[in-house]
């Protein structure tokens, strides 16, 4: 087999193998394939789209490519969680503890945020010595005893999708469905989990904008979990709008922990609530829907799922008198208000622009290398769909510096669009597929 | 300017600037742009054909590349002659002593073989002594007194060319007109002629298979050419069966001789006929075709292409007495026949199977540092449209060894069909474009 006929094979729109994508991930992997030809041969992937098969064959060669995670030591029903990535996504910290006090184990790994987009590892780090580096033991033995566990993804965990998400990000060809799903799925099927459930997060504050560009990926991601007999379920929701009202760490920690004890704003309840609902009927731990959400309600009511959470942040090593006192976690010295200039409601929150916001008040990552500012973030007193009144606070940035605050609260200005009229309620869910 | 936008952009089918094309030229020779960007943008353009004017800046940035050829001090009109490479093609060494016995100066680079299309130069180099590595001041002088002047090509003309032809060799992109056209005119508009005439070879033993291909490269370059302003004609010849008699190197050498005393094969003399009436009319030395071809049988008759032919090689360094007496050039020991199985009519002689005949005798080059053997090659008694009888030679295989002219001869056997009707008569012009 030689890379040049499999280019050609893939240019004139041939369908390859299983062999043939398992010689070029080995190859690639053992430097026999050089970067050129791999770039070439995705661009032509970019033209002439990768089949289901394929898809599958990709994910699967970049999933065996590293180690391959082994929970059989953990009792019960394993899940995972993946968002593609939104901006104020504490879903993850208001979830797992939900379905852990539910006797799912919900065990995830999760890579760090870059650009606008938050990590939910970049979030937990602003807890004081919370440990998010686990060794394999570390990790079966807290998701064995707190029910839940959240590392950073390990070095050897499908390198294969690392070395080409890195090759990719530089070609431009980080914008193609089967890639995308090949290349989340490749790490879901790495982790060992039993089932999983995937936010497919859809609008302008997502990288995909479009529903039927988000559907066409729930789809694949959905096809591919089928193919490796994992139980996979997608749900496609809104990301036009932050979701709740922080965006940041620290501050992000905060509104999850506010969620966890009942305080939960209806956009951030219907995600959570449709994600968990699934994970439940998926693991037959409910009859039906209605049931599943009487379940959740009675984990957060009674408080077991907020004590939940507590416990899985004491066994990472994590400060828990933080939690019980939300002033003691980080927050930037810098509090700059933005107001409204007319009175109506809230037309517009654009999630894009609060993102950046967030990203300039030093809440995120421009590159990788790039240091966070945990305390750094926004809260918005106002959203998409409140009464506003002329002058007064819409939302607040706190940042380190006068700068930073003052770069965050123009874009986070730009970002509100106020009417006379009441927009539409949003539809959170938009498409459940399994 | 950044080279990752730039690959979107092709990749979303807009038309690049010629300042962008510029830039990804010369960031891709100081090494600014890497290799897999180069790659990935290069199939994009597979997939999203460069259009004329991106073909031209392609063309311009790469001829600019490098060393741009003054021809200035060398008196009248200077015509550069390209073909796309064919079997048996030895019009270069034809055409050229008769046009410069004619007053057109012809100034040729040429690369070498590679595969089972010859290469002039390792023709030529089969003479004795003949030197093909120029200086700039040689090749002026050669072409001012001999009136024609055949160099290898120096390393530093149009070294983008050498660069992103030696990638798209190894990223299965060779195949691609606009491609094509830009490497071939970028070397063209480098040399510094005031004409170009390009032979575009089609049918199975050349580049392009079919004459809807070849029509499109030949137009591309015509285009290319007419942009910058240089006089350009190309003419798309046929391809199928081997050109004359001889493949190989001194055996064509031998052959090319013996059209200028006059033997000229009716193929060969339609191609050099064709070429040259076009010459003569861009250069306004012939008032039409009929003249034009007038001028050039007197130049054959009268011995003074040949002679031409002669004080060219005897500048250059060569063996004139290798000329006078062809049995002095070199000649493989090993002679080996086939033979007709049956009576009748040679209905193929197919030239993709004779030239790798010739190639497997040792006449070409597998790989560019593969050693050539200027005395192996073939030479076909009969061809298409000759009558043959039944156990009598059709072809003789030259080769240093039994092996090679063993499997030479097995694939020479394949490479003709013998019918019982004579077979129609080739038409060896399929058009011109200027």
């Amino acid at each position: 087999m030689r890379m040049f006929d499999l280019i050609e094979k893939k240019k004139q729109n041939l369908v390859l193998t299983d062999a043939e994508i398992q010689y070029i991930i080995a190859g690639y992997m053992s430097g026999e394939i050089e970067d050129y030809q791999m770039s070439a041969f995705l661009m032509a992937c970019w033209f002439h789209k990768l089949t289901g098969e394929e898809c599958f064959a990709l994910t699967r060669a970049m999933a065996t490519s590293g180690d391959m995670m082994d929970l059989r030591e953990v009792a019960g029903l394993k899940a995972d969680k993946h968002s593609t990535g939104g901006v104020g996504d504490k879903i993850t910290l208001i979830l797992l503890p939900i379905m852990a006090s539910l006797g799912i184990k919900m065990a995830k790994s999760s890579g760090k945020g870059l650009g606008y987009t938050g990590g939910t590892i970049d979030k937990l780090q602003s807890i004081g010595g919370l440990e998010v580096q686990l060794s394999r033991q570390q990790f079966i033995d807290i998701l064995n005893e707190a029910g839940m566990v959240i590392s950073s993804q390990s070095a050897n965990i499908a390198p294969a999708d690392k070395k080409i998400y890195a090759l990719r990000d530089v070609t431009a060809l980080v914008d193609d469905s089967a890639l995308i799903a090949s290349s989340i799925m490749s790490k879901k099927l790495a982790s060992g989990a039993d089932m999983i459930v995937l936010d497919v997060k859809c609008g302008n504050g997502a990288f995909m904008k479009e529903f039927d560009a988000a559907k066409s990926l729930a789809q694949l991601m959905v096809q591919i979990g089928k193919d490796a007999k994992k139980q996979t379920v997608a749900v496609i929701t809104d990301m036009n709008v932050p979701l709740g009202r922080a965006v940041g760490n620290a501050i992000e920690i905060k509104e999850a922990l506010s969620c966890l004890k009942g305080n939960m704003p209806s956009d951030i309840k219907e995600v959570v609530f449709a994600l968990g609902i699934q994970i439940l009927l998926m693991g037959r731990k409910a009859e039906n829907a209605n049931e599943a959400a009487k379940m959740m309600t009675e984990e957060v009511e009674s408080l077991r799922a907020y004590n939940r959470f507590c416990t899985f942040v004491a066994m990472q090593g994590g400060d828990v008198s933080q939690l019980e006192d939300t002033s003691r976690l980080p927050k930037s010295a810098i509090e700059k208000h933005i107001f409204a200039q007319e009175s109506g409601y809230v037309s517009v929150c654009d999630c894009g622009l609060v993102g950046k916001a967030a990203l300039a008040a030093g809440a995120g990552r421009e590159k990788k290398e790039s240091d966070i500012d945990y305390g750094a973030g926004i809260y918005l007193e106002k959203t998409y769909g409140d009464a506003v009144q002329k002058g007064k606070s819409l939302a607040v940035v706190y940042a380190s510096t006068e700068a930073k605050a003052e770069e965050a609260a123009t874009l986070l200005q730009k970002s509100f669009q106020i009417s006379k009229q009441e927009p539409p309620k949003r539809k959170m869910i938009k498409e459940i597929l399994n």
